[in-house]
């Protein structure tokens, strides 16, 4: 899409680290839990997921999958959680979000919870790296 | 899978409806909010929804996106939200949830809401019959 703008709150406090798919990977600055939001690149009136042609719905579902296994293979997280909500920015995009069962929302959920924290710079750094990584499809580091 | 048994607290204060591709599909008696739970009759062990086989992925995200659908086309709605979280009841299972701008959560999310309300008993018969007909795949109802 070539009038795709990523919407300023989500681009806010996140890293853009590429494509994959249809999808803007972005991973959120939040050192709670790992959080990657999926984007896809589709026009504004597309809101909730089941409004994505089928053919862009199946290349999304792969995104998810991809980066679920790919979090559950590399992150030290026992969960993930997959959400398409959207209440708040408009623009689709979906979460994927690795749990412990000692991060500070346990059991609820992410989105309530109000407690923010930066990842140190060099932690920072190397996620970004990992991610960047999964998104070129070389996953071995 | 005949050694599949639905979580308990999946089956209280929900209807069981009937079945989609691998999924149970159950509705929730909260009034609040027409809340539709998609629980794949999968082993016990797979709890997160990438760790389903290729082939039952492709088969839960096509539920997903045509009870989505059905909600959309069907009730008054203005947005779905859409989760696999499973903190708390560990067998996997999907929320499809109808939002609007004026029900008792907005912005927020349904999960950490703890208003609950049942249907009128006449609502929630009209309601199951409408979804238990979607499920057979006849959504002229």
């Amino acid at each position: 899409m070539t009038d795709f703008i990523l919407h300023e709150r989500l681009a806010r406090g996140s890293a853009d680290l590429g494509r994959h798919g249809i999808c803007r990977v972005m991973l959120k600055n939040q050192a709670h839990f790992p959080w990657i939001l999926l984007v896809p690149e589709v026009a504004a009136e597309v809101k909730d997921l089941h409004q994505l042609s089928e053919e862009d719905y199946l290349i999304v579902c792969a995104s998810i999958r991809y980066f679920s296994q790919w979090m559950e293979d590399h992150l030290p997280i026992e969960k993930i959680n997959v959400a398409a909500i959207g209440n708040q920015v408009p623009q689709l995009h979906i979460h994927i979000v690795g749990r412990r069962h000692d991060d500070i929302a346990w059991p609820g959920v992410v989105w309530s919870c109000n407690e923010k924290q930066s990842y140190a710079d060099d932690e920072w750094i190397l996620l970004q790296e990992k991610l960047r990584a999964a998104i070129n499809g070389n996953t071995s580091c």
